[in-house]
């Protein structure tokens, strides 16, 4: 039901705008009665907000390429994608929203995320690539932030993001002593 | 006159709330006709942008510390003031709209104090502190944009966030070579 419900809403959000998403609309796609998602989702914000995020952590599994750079790069690369692309609009809707639910779900949407990515540092320790500790959330957060910067408040091109220098700024700057090819 | 409405502005902007600032009380505030400040802004959301983003600027000067480290820090900790101070709420709201007019105004005030900061860098080549040259604009949206990133879309505390980490992390990804003290 909730892997239902969230599908419809996302495709509804994509097709008809965040102002657009209603609670009956959702219940009619996904057959799911209206009450039931009332009673779970409180209001169509939360709803949005619930299946943007799900619908972003679908489309962003954490990458493998075999370096712990290139993991770092393609993850930057597929966020700049993703909000560059027809769901663009919604999730970034979602970021501006100030309500105290929304706010929770994305943030905890985010803790969990970084917390599913922190494996790209993990494999690169494993494969010996890594030496010593790192903060991943803080490595994260340096990575992610200024993408969503520009799309929110600069407007400047996701596209002319130099991705790989700030990877490579973020892996100098924690010290990274990547193997040789 | 358009300092005296933009002092307007923002007062009453963070007493009463973006949704509650109206071009009237904005003129009887500042003594400025109510049609001037029309013909000059168009509506209350450009006025609300273009008054908050000056009064930012104001308040967080270039810093000067006499070391390019600590004026990289000094800037990220007022900013975070700012942002946790009683401004921070309508300069996050400004953040939030998505409006051509208020979009074109921010991006075009994040352009212009990313080159009035960069005599931070230009000091520190002069100090002979810093050799060669760096992309100031790069080296500041990663500095800025992880607080702006907590305070909008994650909720992390901003006063949490490793200001002094991170721009160490972004002089050694540069490649700074500073003097020793």
């Amino acid at each position: 039901v909730r892997a239902s419900v969230l599908q419809s809403a996302y495709r509804l959000l994509v097709r008809n705008g965040l102002s657009n998403l209603t609670i009956a609309d959702v219940a009619a796609d996904s057959g799911v009665h209206e009450t039931t998602i009332y009673r779970r989702w409180k209001n169509p914000l939360v709803l949005a907000g619930e299946a943007c995020l799900a619908a972003m952590a679908e489309a962003i599994p954490p990458p493998n390429t075999g370096r712990l750079r290139s993991d770092l790069i393609d993850l930057a690369e597929r966020i700049i994608k993703v909000l560059e692309g027809p769901s663009g609009r919604a999730l970034l809707d979602i970021c501006r929203i100030d309500e105290a639910k929304v706010n929770a779900t994305r943030a905890s949407f985010f803790q969990a995320r970084f917390a599913a990515v922190a494996e790209i540092f993990t494999n690169a320790v494993q494969r010996g690539e890594w030496e010593g500790s790192v903060d991943y959330k803080f490595a994260l957060e340096m990575l992610v932030a200024p993408i969503y910067f520009r799309a929110l408040i600069t407007q400047q091109p996701l596209k002319a993001w130099p991705a790989a220098a700030a990877v490579d700024l973020i892996l100098a700057g924690l010290g990274t002593q990547t193997l040789a090819e």
